[in-house]
């Protein structure tokens, strides 16, 4: 057994046509990391697929259609009682223009070799990392 | 949406007490990569938790009780009608002997560094390349 049980969340970094990435900043009011820069997606739900959760995830947060096409990173948190695992794709905005919800205060498109340059999300600066050194995808 | 939809697989590094990685050996007779060498682990069924999920596929796999750590990073497959996201993380052995299902027909403890001159199933490869490199865990 894990000292801690793991959750799993699925992100997405969406590419415009440009090829810059779509960043979300967290409210201020977040009750974790608020302010903060990170990625869309969530939490899947049980029983649902998770391609299509992250696909319902990204269209809640942001209202944009996006196309998933690969697998671009993973990366993790712990928090008090339970790990994150978390999958991250690369996707495609293919229709729509940005509508935050609630969770959300601002969005940022960002070119793959400055996200580290944001107020990241702690979690999510290794792989951003790690990203921004690939060569151009998709 | 995506060209073809995502499936989701979870899989484990287990590192026993000499800090060795087990590999499974796919069995000749397997429609997939028969032969080719693997981690545990397998798809999450609807409803399922994700680590439960993966311990219990361990169990049936290797018999083995396992704890899971930490996130050690992500793969990609396509198949003709889908594409698998694999998720990895990484694990501790915890009691148990080998015991294999029909599914796998051979196993071996491998050294981190050592992964890469199995014959892995091609998906683990870069994976396998970036963790043989990693500082030593857990």
């Amino acid at each position: 057994m894990s000292d801690k049980p793991f959750a799993l969340s699925i992100k997405v970094v969406i590419r415009d046509e440009a090829d810059r990435c779509l960043l979300l900043r967290r409210s201020a009011s977040s009750k974790g990391n608020p302010g903060k820069w990170e990625f869309p997606g969530g939490k899947v739900e049980a029983g649902e697929d998770f391609d299509a959760a992250l696909l319902r995830e990204v269209a809640e947060e942001t209202g944009l259609t996006v196309s998933l096409h690969r697998v671009a990173g993973a990366a993790e948190s712990e928090m008090p009682t339970r790990k994150v695992a978390y999958l991250i794709l690369e996707g495609r905005l293919e229709s729509g223009q940005v509508r935050l919800s609630s969770e959300h205060e601002d969005y940022a498109w960002v070119a793959p070799h400055d996200l580290l340059g944001m107020d990241l999300v702690e979690q999510f600066r290794p792989f951003a990392q790690a990203y921004g050194q690939q060569p151009g995808q998709p």
